[in-house]
This record gives C-alpha cells, structure tokens and sequence, in this order.
C-alpha cells in the first residue's frame, strides 16, 4: 500500500520515473552489491583474497537472487541494514567465496560508496535535464531577444526591457548551476573505504591501493582519507542543489506572476483535459510552475539537515548517517523531479507580446523617467534633471495626467523651453539598453560552454 | 563606530526605538541587577541573608553606577560575562553586604531570568502594536466590506470577493497569532533559580521558596524544575513569533502583489519627500512592505536556530546557552520591529475600489464560473455543468469570445433552451456569497477578544 | 518497488506501522470520501441536497470500491489530484445522487479537511505514545530518584545530582510538549468548506451552517473563517511537533553521551542478536537513540517548510498547499514513528548506579566545590570563599593534588584554622540538593496532569 | 548605548576586530564611495563624462567627509539607503562635477558591488584564519601521528587509532573549505554595474566596457549579466560558509567530547583567571569551544536565509535585497570571528597521551575485535571468526569477563585449538592501521596545496 509522496496515487506522477529507477530498493540493494563486487575484485588483483572467490562474489552480486521480504524482516531484528543482506549474499555464494564477502570493510563503507554511484546516475541525468531546459529557453530567448516589455523592481514597472533578455538571465543563473554541480560532483561523491573507523586497521597498505582500485572499477574519485567523520563532499553537492532549486523556483515564481491575470504576458501549455479546479470551470492554473515551487521548497528545506549531518562525533556517528542514509535518495529524487518539471515548463512556455506591449504603455510615460532623466541631465545636470522629473512624476500619479504634460508644466521649464525630444525620450520601446546584445550573448556564451 | 542593523546609520531606522530601549547594554545589565536584587530581597525576607544585606544590594543595583568599559575589557580576560559585573558590584556594596550578592545563584540563573524581565516588556510592546495594526485593518476592513474585487487562486481569478474579507482574513489570522502569543507568553519565560545545576544545591528546600518569592517581585512565573537544560519555554514563544513573522511576511507579500502596475489595487501611504529609487524617478515603491518582508524572512529564519538551542548536553551546555544570549535579544528587536512595520503600513493603507471594479471585469464574465455551474446544475446536474462550463471557459479563453456566447453556442444548448438568467449569473457582483457577513462577524469576534 | 524511507525494506522497521495505517494512500482516499459523505449528510440536514441522494453517496464512499490504479492514471493527465476521484465517485452513485456529489466545494476543502481527520487519529497515537513514555521515565525516576550522579555543565562535573531527578528533566520537557499538543491539537486542526475562496460562494449564508454540522459530524472544530490563505492553525500544530523532536533529540543525546564507553552509566536495551557492526564483533552501539536522533533532526528539518508554506498569495496558492499537501503526512509519520522509538528506548533503559558512582569520585572532591564556598562563605564572604576555592581549584587541576590538601595548604589557611567540616564538604554524595523531592514532585505532578 | 552581539560589552570581545573595521558604518560607506569614484574614472576614460569631474569626485570620495548622523536622518525620512548619501556628495564636489556622480547607476549596484569589496577583504582574512588554523593543527597532528587512542563510533569504542589521525581528518576537511572558498570567491562578487535593471538601460554600449573597467580598478570579476534578479553567485559563497562552519562545529565538537571529565584527552589553554562559573570554583570549562560551536550554529542558520534570497520578482526585489544587505555583514562579521576562534583554540589545544592509553585499556580488548576476527577469519572464514568473536564479546560484556578469556572459552574452541597469537592480535596497540602514514600525507599534501 503506498505511502509517502514517491509512489502516493496523487503525487506519484509529480516525481521522476528515472529518479525511481536508480533509488528504489533493487537499485539500492544492486548498488551496494556493486561495491561489494568491485572489492572482491580489486582485493583478488591486488592478492588479498583468491580470484576464484572474487569471481563467484562477482556472480552472485545480482540484487534479483535476494529475498527481499527476509531482508526486510531480518533488518527489523537486527536493527542493523547490512548484516543481513551479507548473510544472504554468503549463502548464495557459498564456502569458501563467502568468506571473503565484505573484506576488511565495514556498512557505511558499502552504503556510502554505493551512494556514490547512485548520485553519478543521478548526476548524469540532472544534467541532461539542465541541458534540455536551457535549450529550450535559449530558443524562447532567441525569439523573443528584441521583445519589448516592462522591466519591474519592487513589483513596480521601472524601465524596459524584452522578453528575451528576461529569459537570458535565467539561462546565465541556471548556467551557473550547471557548471557547479558538473565541477562538484565527482570530489563530493568519492569511494570510502578506509575500513572500520578509515585507519584501514583490517588491511594496512594494502587497502589504499585497494581503494584506488575500486575507484576506478566504478567510475569514481577516490577518497584519500576515507574518514566516516566527513561528510562535507556530499553536503557541499546537496547544497549546491539546494541553490538549483532556488534558481528554479524563482523562475517558477516569474511564470506564476506573468501569468497572474491582469499581466498575462506569459501562459503555461494547456491541453484540453488539464483540469483547474473542481469547482472554477474557468481555471487555467500555472500547476506545473506550482508544483515546481512547491518540490524546489521541499528541496531548498533538506539543506540545513544535510549541512547538520557534518557535524559527528567521533570516527563515525549513527545519528548523522541515519540522516544521510534517508536523505540522499530522498534529495536525488527530488532534484531530478524538479529539473524534469523545468524541462516541461520551458518547452510548453508561451509568450504572449501584444500584453506585453499592452502593460507597456500603462504607465503613460513614466517608465521611461530614467531615460528622460539621462538625457536631461546632459542639459541640467543629473541631480536637477533627477529633482524634476521626479517631482513631474509625483504630479502624474496623484493628479492622473501624462507624464509629458507633468513634465512640461514643470516649473523648470516656466523660463526654459522643455527639449523637443521629449515625446521621443518617453517613448519606451525606444530604450532598451543592451536588452539584445547580452540576450544574443548570453544564449551564444552558454551554447559555447555545454559543446 | 556602529555595527550591525540595530544601529547603522542605513538601517537603523528600520528597528523600533522601544525595542532598542529594552535591548540595550544598559538595560541588560539592569536586568540582571533586577535580577539580583530580587534574590537578595527574598532571601532576606526568608532569612537566608540579613535584610541590611538586601538593603545596601538593592541600593547600589542600578546600571548607571558600573563602569561598562572595564567591565568588557575584564569579561574578555575571564572569557566570563557574569563575574566581572559580580566584582564591580561586590566593591560598590562593600562589606559585608558584598558577601551575600549572587547567594546560591549560577551565572545562567541571572541571564535566563533577566531575559524573562526584557521579554516581558517586550511582549507588552508586541501585543500593543498588534493591537494597533488590528484596530487599523479591523477600519479598513468594515470601510470596504462590500466592496467587490476578484478573488485570485494560483494567480488566476477565480470567483469574487470583497476587499473587506481579504482584510478579515488578515485580521483572523493576526487575532489568531496575538492569542497564541498572550496565552504562551507567561510559561515562557519563568525565573530560572535553581542554583548551579537545578538542584538547589546550595540552598536546599529553602531555595524553592525563594523561587517562589523572586517571581512574585519580577512578576514572573516560578519554575518548578529550573533545569538549565531544558529551553523549550523560550523556544516555543521563539516559533509562535516565527509564525506571527510568516502571517506579516504573506500581509507584506499582499500589498506589494495588488500594488503591482498592472493591479494597482492598494497603496502604500506615499508622502513628497519618500525616494523610490536613485535613478528611476518615478518610482513609488512598496517600500514599509517590502522591509517588513525582509524582516520577517530575518526573524523566520532564527526559529530553527532556536529550537535547534534546545538540544542541551547533561544539566548545562554553553554551547547552546551562547546561541540563545544571542539570539533572544536578536529576535526580541527584530519582532517589534516587524509589528511596528505592520502597524504604519495597515495605517497608511489605501484601496483603490475603481481598480478592483476593473480588474474584476477582465475576464469577461469567466470569474463567475462556478456561480453559473451551481445555478445550471441544480437543472441538469453539478457534474454536467462543470463539464459544460469547462468547455465553454476554454473556448473563450482560446477564441477570446466573451464567456456568456461561448456558453450559448454550446453543443449542449443546441436543442435545450439557454438558461434566461445566464447574464446575470455571470455579473460578477452578483455572488459575493457570506464576504460580508464574515467580514462584519470577524472584525466584532476579534474586538470583543480584546476588550 | 519501494522508494522511499517508510517502505524500503533498509528502514520500513523505524517507521511506525500504526503510522502507515493512517496516512497509506486507501486512508487517505478514504478521508477525502468521510468528508464528501459528511458534507453530503449535512447538506440533505439542511435541505440543500435529497436525503435520498446522501444516503447513496455515503453508501458508496468507500476507498476500496475505487480503482486506484486508474486514479493514478487520471491525475496525471488531468494534473488534478481530485476531480478524477470525484469522476469515480459519480459513476458509482449513478444520477441522480452523482449530481450532489462535491456540493459547493472546492478541491483543497475535501484536502484540508480530510488532513484534519488524519491529524485527528496521528494526534491521539501520538498523545497515547508520549503517555507511555513518560509512564516508563517515572517508574525509572523513582527507582533512581536518590542514585548520586556527577551533575555536568559543559561536559566538565559541576555538582552532584540523582540519575532521578535527570530523568525527571526529561519527563517535565515531555509534559510540557504533550500539554501543547493537547492544548493546539484542536484549534489546528478545523474543517475547511468555505467553497473556492472561502466566500461561500456556492451556497451562501446555510453554506456556514453546513460547515458547522460537518464538524460535529466528523469531530473537528468548525472553521469560522475558511480561508485557504490561511494555514497558520496546522503550522502551529507542525512547529510544536518540532519542538517535540527537539525535546527528545535531547534525551537520545543524553543517552548516546551517558553510555560512552567511558562514562557508561545507562545502557540501552540489548538482545542477543542486534548487531552493532558488520566488521567489529563487540559493538552494542545504541541503535535506538541514534535512529531517534536522526529521526527528530529530519522532524526539526520540516519545521521552517512548514513556517514558510503559511506564505500565500491571494485566496489560495498551489504552490504552498503543494508543500504543505506531501509535508503533513511525512510530518504525520515521522512524529509518530519518533514518539514509538522514545517509548521503546524508555522502557529498555538500564541505569547503573555503581558507573555513576565511580564517575562522581573521578575529581576527587572538585565536583564539590560550590558546597564547600557556600559553607566557607558562611565564614568569609562568599567572593573571598569563591576566591580561595578557585585557586586550590586550579592548583589541584594543575599539579594534581586532591582538592582538600589544595584547601589546606592554600594560603588563606595559613593563619587561620581550615574548617573541621571540609573533608564533609567535599563529599560529593552529602550535597544533593532538592533533588529527591524535585523528582517525586515531578511525577506526581505530571501523573496528576494526566489523569 | 551598544545593541547588537558584535559590540555589547559581554560579547563583543568574541567578535573579530579586523571583521569590525571592514563591515562597520564608515568602512561601508566608504565602499559605496570606492564604487562610485571607481566607476566616474571608468566613465571619464571612456569619455562619458568630464576627467576633471571624475578627479573630483575621487577627491571627494571619502567617507571622513560625510556627516552620518545627518545621513541617518534623511535616510529614515527619505526612506532610502542611497539617496540622502548622493545629496551630500553632490554637495561635498560642487558644480559642475555633482551632475556627473552615480552616472547611469542605481542604488543596489552601489550596494552589491560595495559589499563586493567588503567581501574581498573579508575573504582575505578568513583564509589567512584557516591557514593559521591549519598550521597549528599540522603541528599538533605530526607531534602525535603514532599516539594511539580508541577510535570510537557511535559513543562506543571501535577500533584503535591515533590522535594525530584524528586530527589529520579535521585538516583534510578544512583543506577542503579553504578551497572551495579560494575557488569560489572571485565569480560569487563579481561587480554589479548594468544600471537600474541590468540593461544598461541609461548609458548603453559603452556601459559594458564601463563595467570592465571598473571591475579592474576594484579587483573584481566583471559581471557579464548584471541582473539584480540572481542573486546565486553570493549565495553560493555564503552556503560554503556554512559548510565551513559545520566543520568548525564538528571539530569544537570533538574538543568538548573529549574534554569532558571522563575522557579527559584534550584540554583547552587555560589561564589563570579564566573562570568557568560564577559558583563553581573548580570549573575549567572548554569556553572557546562551546562559544565556537554557538557561533557556528549562527552562521549555519543564516544559510537558509542567504538560499531564499535568491528567490527574486522580476528585474529587482527589495524584500530580498533587503535582506542580503543585512545578511551579508552579519555572515562576513560571524565567519571572520569563528575562524579567529577556531585560530585560537587550534594554537592551544593540549593533547594528553596519558589518558589516551588509559582509555585505549578500559574495554579489556574489545576494542581489537576486528583484528582478531581479519586474522582468525583467513583460518576459519570471515562470517564464522564474525560469529565467534560476536558471542565471546557479547559474553565478555554480559559476564565482564575479559575478552580474551570469553574467547577462549567458545564452544568454537572447544575441539579446536586457540590460535597462539590470539593475546596479541588484542593489544590494541599493535593494530594502527595506516594512522601514521595517512596523518604524514594529509599534512604534506595540505602543506603543498598552500605553497
């Protein structure tokens, strides 16, 4: 009977059915005999133990041969999460191979460097979808570089800007991200195998090359100094995802916004089908930009217990590792549930510039006080021009009159004559800055860096 | 040279003047001397001490007679920050007064139950200025109990309300807040005198009484089990402010959401002089809300700090008590000051009814969805009529025709007459349902509480 | 295939199966139908549907005649977590009962509601678990209640204390927390059938009436303001949960630092069979309270999620009931799989009182200073007591001498008698303060409270 | 009268100086002014505006000239952080250079790009703390790479290891940060220079190449899309901050774990006159280390806060903005002075190697478990040597019996043989694993990566 958001009838579809498949408890079981496997073999090279044993290690490390129901009930007895999957794995393996499973290593060995594989996967994946994201915003970026709108601070309009550029600064943000999580990733997911307490006290020497070994059968760093104490590498991945998701939910929270409707520059894909609410027959609701805030919450929230679980007492601490145990998967899962909505939103987002063009105008004017103000100031010097188009503006907004007659019934200009390009400069569309060149920018830049 | 918040020249009016009086070096420390001075009181009038004792210490427990310059350079050599004031006050009593200051009492006695006495004022202030902001809104909400304006689900309209039941809301949940507040305020921050471990150590049963006593001349409760290792008083008065923080964060959020160009529903109180940017002179920004925003993040963001505090090794842990010596004054400030942002912006709040008349009829009738569906569904059912009306809202929004045609050229109607009062379903101020019913009973329900 | 932290077959054991009865995906489902059937029963009361028609629909609102499989299909391609439920509930009852079905309500009305119901039943187990909790602590408190024991400030020996009157720390933080959920539970938990918006809308002024029989029928507090802006009632119940956790990641702590190997006063309950290590045979680690360390922290972790969901925009936001829906049953689960490993360590516990004694002599006579300066101080003046006592203090620490020929040889004693008491003094098990009566006053108490 | 930690008279002495003088009132304001000269040379090169403008606004450009009280009050009226600063500087450089200041800038690029240099210094000095932490660790790790002591998991003893290992772990993870951090720094303050929105919107083309020059003469990195809307870059550093400070916790952690009264290993410096309590006269408490461990859990608190930040509206979201421009000195101030405490600890920490053995005694063998069950396993196999050594361990805890006995009484060698080399296979001492050589090539390689 599900429980839990991962497989729930309500939510199951919200979270990602590759994310599923490299968490769930085969993959889980399957990563950890991997490591086990791969120990057996480095340890038969390096002459710890014999060949053949490490071959029927080999053989027999399938999760399918397991009896995951025993497992589960052996584990509730022992109150510990290996021993029982290892007296398994020694039954069917059988004397004398048995005798060398899990040589000179103990659980968190195994379940930590099976993480670290199940993290590559997850890694691997994360990205694709970033990369699939960015592509679709760079070509919305593209389209709409030269597209006038307002450009807004403090939920007020402020200067224009397009569309386009709007866009590239997500592609630029989440750019960043990728680039991070593809410099961190493989120092914060090494191998740990340093034994027991990491003195390698069942191996001696022996073991560190035994560890560089096993690194390189799986694809992964290894750890230098294998210390169950540190948990900094993995906390620093998690956290880095934890600035995705906030990456993430400010571009969902942008969609959200645009799409409020008295804006509507902006509409998520609609299909008929796709349901608002039970009762509003009318609704068209931005549910995909919502639930993507909602899991990068969800997300953002496990970072202060992931960078918690750093701080261990001693050469190992249950307290901590139980936590880490429960959140990786529950992190793995969620991140890459959140960049495969993003994926979906971007690829379906539509823009809508005749509102845009619309909101615009509203102001009458004073979106372009800046530009006003610029031009001016080459006359009257910044601070006056300043004084007096804000003192115009003032008067605009309480008495209701454009910005232009504000500014030309000014007082200033009761003995000087107002610049006769003033209209022009009120005009927004004709400032848009460098709106183009960084969107064309910024879209190659990033182009240029995935290739 | 000011450092931090409270005190820069570019923040420091953000943080209430109260609050800072409450908080200051000074009146910690005479706090603590309040502390001490009650101790030695009970203690005489129970014999522990001779009341000449209590005399001379009552005299000389007044902040204004230390010298708080050497008192931080000797708290910096004895890494100590009760002991050095101990000493200080020992030599202004003199003897044989001085041998009976600080009688059976632990450093964290006096701390804890100093900031019981600064808390105390501050919760005054606290429920004062909600009190304040309450009668503001509860003005606001009866000024515009019917005045109608689109009720908004996911950023989309959904079905019509009143300005004043949004307000109601507002006002529900502060009501709600300023309850919890009062009701937990007094268990929260009792005296802490049990002695170096709780134990009354060093004065035995007498020492319980003396509890008793001390709390009656603060005007504090009396702990019964004065472990320093239990902090979950504090902290549950540290979360009840982090949710009052979250109810003032979703206000702020409000007002600056329906000041937006596009809504220009509300507005700040403005006043000629109030800069909106140093570039863009027109701009009137939601300026207190935004603070109030910003503050409220701040004091939300302390609330997993302290509860965290509360995690206490054996009968005293430094490590905790130094987040919370901190801390407590940190959010005791920032509180008040956040309910003195609330209280000026509910005040200077200004409705715009024109502007929510208009936004109101944007969708042409669409808002008025469900209204039509329960009106049609009592003739041919609610799941019909949800079916029909989904249909019909989506071609309009798609087709951009007016909500009532796409619902007449329904195939539905095509051999069933349309419904004669269809129009007048679909007038928006038509249905406002209980808005102004409950408006009315909230603002009479949270007046009565108070009174 | 289990994902997920409650079914995986590594860490289903630690969650607690009343827990998952509750809160699995047929609970769930049917508390959406009990509050559907309720709503339906209230609404025939009132004469808004046929009797006829809510006799049907409670007949058929039953999780179990639903195919859940297709729901799971439904949802995810109408992105719309209930009207596929409400579609299969409509073919069930069959016109004309369908047609009444959802009468006036909105989604997040049946969600809210149906939440309360599972909160209701998570809130009683929950009640019922801290009961025997604090049963097992007392009959342990009592049976220690005069065990001498090394009382510890800062991880240094302070002053003595009884196993007893630590363990009645406990119950008291525990009393606290189990009186604040009793108190909150109620008000935290209301029904929520305000309609879309909460204007009542569909039904008007017997909409509130309906609302009022709903929470009769099902055993909740009737909501009088139904807004689903408003989610600071169950943030309130949430953050109190945190709180919860707090408190008894405090008592683990202390059990993990009480049974280090070389402090070894408690144990935790062992059989033979619990494994500690895979790879080091002599391990009795303490599974329970490191789990239940754990445990709390991701408890704590869900606090600020929750704080921040009460943050919404406008009449409702799917992006915080998205949170707010996946975060009250993981919320739900964990306090009461936290609360079953607290009951289960508490009623194992092993004190032994021989270890407490052997540690209480440890400083030979230091851990005894306070009593010594406050006898001495009788004499000389408590500054001048504390001023001897703390150089032999230090010079006993220094050249390690025992604290008495510290004192004696110290030169305050050079011309004045030391006292004939001091070797007493310096008995630690002389000085335990209130703590037998602290700790018998605390179980009566608390037992009283509950009875 | 002094508010805030970082300058009350009981805790100021815990802040750092050198983070005093960067983040206070003058030392930002002069910041503001660095930009603000910075950027009128850029223009005057590039020809936008006068060179002899530019020269005296760099004249000018000092923060000595200012009046901040007045600064304080007009920005409280005005209420803005900017504006009442330019008024007073356009006073300060007469016509015709006043026109010229702030060209083409607004306010939260004189902020970000402000607090950018701020960071610089303040980055400077944190790594210079780590070096000098790092170096007093390499010393204290080499002198005692071969001291044996228990290696401990979960509380319980594990296995033997060295204090140098144990203190080569805390190296290697602060090696980590101090790269993270180097790595990390330039690209997370990079200027911030696009004028209002980021578009360069009043001075075009041009404004690009301003912004490279600028970030030249400020030896900072040239932000490529200066968008106030990302706030990533700050994010990310502040979160590795917080990293930072989990390792610094753990390590104060570790110190007050095994400083405690019973285990005795470590000590903090100590001098006389360094009180631990105001009652305790024997108290020698790890003040440095709990105070360390406090700070940390601040700075880790503010982490959340910093990622939440990131969430923007639009083009510029003053609720976020103000928070960052509160956070950022409070994380910088906080950051500073942890690392200056955990410089100081590091210096005086004492090792006792004396306890070390004693405590590496205390389990009677049981500690050597793994050794034995690795040499017996290559006889009897791995699984049935876990078996033996779990039942004999078990007993010898039950019985206290010591191991070795409970050993040799095992049915297993009932008809077998005890291997002869069993007694010493449990000398704890002779199983150090790779301790030494891990510890020498920690500190090595930590050393080179500085050089």
């Amino acid at each position: 009977m599900p429980i839990g958001m991962f497989e729930s009838f309500m939510t199951s579809y919200c979270f990602s059915d590759d994310a599923k498949r490299i968490w769930n408890d085969s993959a889980t079981l399957q990563a950890w005999l991997d490591v086990e496997v791969a120990l057996a073999r480095a340890q038969a090279e390096l002459g710890l133990i014999p060949a053949s044993a490490a071959e029927v290690i080999a053989a027999k490390g399938q999760a399918s041969l397991f009896d995951r129901e025993r497992l589960a009930r052996d584990i509730a007895f022992s109150q510990h999460g290996l021993v029982p999957v290892l007296h398994q794995f020694e039954a069917l393996c059988g004397e004398p191979a048995a005798r060398y499973i899990h040589w000179g290593a103990t659980t968190q060995n195994i379940f930590d460097t099976g993480a670290s594989l199940q993290m590559a996967q997850t890694h691997r994946l994360l990205v694709q979808g970033l990369d699939d994201a960015i592509a679709h915003l760079s070509r919305l970026a593209l389209a709409h570089k030269a597209s006038p709108m307002a450009g807004r601070t403090h939920g007020q309009h402020a200067l224009p800007t397009t569309f386009g550029l709007k866009v590239a600064t997500w592609i630029d943000e989440l750019d960043r991200q990728r680039q991070r999580l593809a410099e961190r990733f493989a120092p914060s997911f090494p191998t740990l195998l340093g034994g027991a307490i990491g003195t390698y006290g069942a191996t001696g020497a022996v073991g560190r090359a035994v560890e560089q070994r096993v690194a390189e059968l799986l694809g992964l760093q290894a750890n230098l100094m294998p210390s169950r104490a540190s948990y900094d590498r993995a906390a620093d991945y998690c956290t880095t995802l934890g600035l995705l998701a906030a990456t993430i939910e400010k571009i969902g929270t942008s969609v959200v916004l645009l799409m409020r409707t008295e804006i509507a520059e902006v509409a998520e894909a609609f299909h008929l089908g796709k349901m608002g609410s039970s009762t509003m027959a009318q609704k068209r609701n931005p549910n995909t930009a919502m639930s993507m805030i909602g899991m990068a919450r969800l997300l953002r929230g496990r970072v202060p217990v992931a960078i918690e679980a750093m701080v261990r007492q001693d050469e190992g601490d249950g307290s901590a590792s139980f936590v880490t145990d429960v959140l990786l998967p529950d992190i793995g899962i969620t991140a890459l549930s959140l960049v495969a909505f993003l994926a979906r939103l971007t690829q379906g987002l539509q823009a809508d510039e005749a509102a845009m063009r619309h909101n615009l105008g509203l102001t009458n004017g004073l979106i372009a006080a800046e530009t006003a103000m610029m031009r001016l100031g080459l006359e009257i010097g910044r601070p006056k021009a300043h004084h007096v188009l804000y003192e115009a503006a003032q008067r605009a907004q309480s008495d209701k009159v454009p910005y232009l007659t504000a500014i030309q019934e000014h007082p200033e200009f009761r003995h000087t004559p107002v610049p006769d390009n003033l209209p022009r400069w009120l005009d927004p569309e004709t400032n848009l800055g460098e709106s183009v060149a960084l969107t064309e920018d910024t879209v190659r830049r990033v182009a240029q860096r995935k290739g």
